[in-house]
């Protein structure tokens, strides 16, 4: 256990652009978990925590001491309160964080469940849709390059988790990679031969695009995916939030699996 | 068409009020829209929109002039950029604002199809389960007093619209609700006697009764559905949002009224 106690130390100042700055995050393969349940979550999924980084008032929190006891190789680095003003602006929760090295890129994959993002803007919209993706059992998520940094805080936040149990590929090609993708592809679209979500047979392995919040998916990834699908719904409803739908044809592909 | 040129305006006081302030919203029975989307989602569904707001520099926008013309009966304050500095702190959109009254609260259901939220605190998931009652068909909507007030510019910008397609009924009594309303109470949770959302016969009209997004479905609210109802979930995933456990049952809902 190490204190720090000035805002100018070099370990915070990473620390600080790490939370602020995809670059960053990139460069140095790392990203930053904030509060004491990620850590645990990915701990759980034999992630590797590189270190923690508690402020000093929450030393005496019990949660905070049941993770340090638990992560005993990890080095800790206790940060005074008069340094806290260099990160506590920069995230929500004055809290712990953890630093943690971003897996490896895996290849892109020919097959396997995937849900495929092109250009979902909002982070909690990412994270949530990650969160379901990981409850639907699906293990997969594809990111295009203009999609919110998966890494980033608010994502990890609303991900709850759950970047812990998928592989996540990030800043993909999403045209170039469909033509190596094998199982069918779902673009969630409402275009005049759009089929509907209930009269599929989702049984087999697929991967389902879902596109901007504002323009939906692109009409060159419309064309690229085999079966444009559309959720039915009331009258007079325009559409659904990107992560509900999601969340409808993720589910909906469960329950015609367990059945 | 008149002008506000002074923060100190009676009219833009109120409005700030009623951006803030559940209590003011209350006492006058009225909310305020940000943005063109929304008071064109409250005109369709035939809300009358009693003042428009606007600051001076959004006068030449199209899509404000479409608005205008679209309700030329209603009073339009242009609010100098000067005297902005009182409302733009307060809202997320330096934008059109419309004031609308809320409709007079009609008596609590005793059937019909309903989602019922206790306790639900984020305004993000509340307007957007709204938006997913109202893409389901879903027509009513119960709220618990302690949930996020569902006229909130919050919950309001989330459910994009979707307010002005139901029948909304805050500051329910639910324990007293319950033993009126006759179809169905399903209430997710993870009881030890909780059914699978997919064994169930959701042809009939029934409830669905959503919880606090740590604490879920309190024990005594749990005990009074007629039901307790789990979604299936993959190995090692703890839960739901409560926006996506609710749409995944509202669209289940529909999925079997379809077929």
């Amino acid at each position: 256990m190490k204190l720090i106690t000035s805002g100018d130390n070099a370990r915070l100042k990473q620390l600080a652009k790490l939370i602020q700055s995809r670059r960053a995050r990139q460069a140095a393969q790392q990203a930053v978990l904030e509060g004491v349940h990620l850590p645990q979550a990915f701990a759980d999924a034999a992630y590797r925590i590189e270190a923690l980084y508690l402020p000093q008032h929450k030393l005496a929190d019990a949660e905070v001491t049941a993770l340090l006891n638990r992560l005993p190789e990890t080095p800790v680095y206790v940060v005074a309160d008069a340094a806290l003003g260099k990160i506590s602006s920069l995230t929500q929760a004055d809290d712990i964080m953890a630093l943690i090295a971003l897996p490896p890129p895996p290849r892109l994959p020919e097959s396997g469940d995937c849900v495929v993002l092109e250009r979902v803007q909002d982070p909690g919209n990412v994270g949530t849709i990650l969160r379901s993706a990981a409850a639907a059992g699906v293990a997969q998520v594809l990111l295009s390059a203009d999609c919110a940094d998966v890494w980033s805080p608010k994502v990890l936040r609303a991900g709850m988790g759950a970047h812990a149990q998928l592989q996540i590929f990030s800043d993909v090609d999403l045209p170039a990679w469909c033509g190596q993708y094998r199982p069918p592809l779902y673009a969630t679209a409402l275009s005049a031969d759009s089929r509907s979500l209930y009269a599929l047979d989702l049984r087999p392995e697929a991967a389902w695009l879902l596109g901007n919040e504002g323009s939906g998916v692109s009409a060159a990834m419309q064309a690229a995916a085999d079966v444009r699908v559309q959720i039915p719904m009331a009258a007079n409803t325009e559409s659904l939030n990107v992560a509900m739908a999601a969340t409808v044809c993720l589910f909906e592909q469960q329950r015609q699996r367990m059945a």
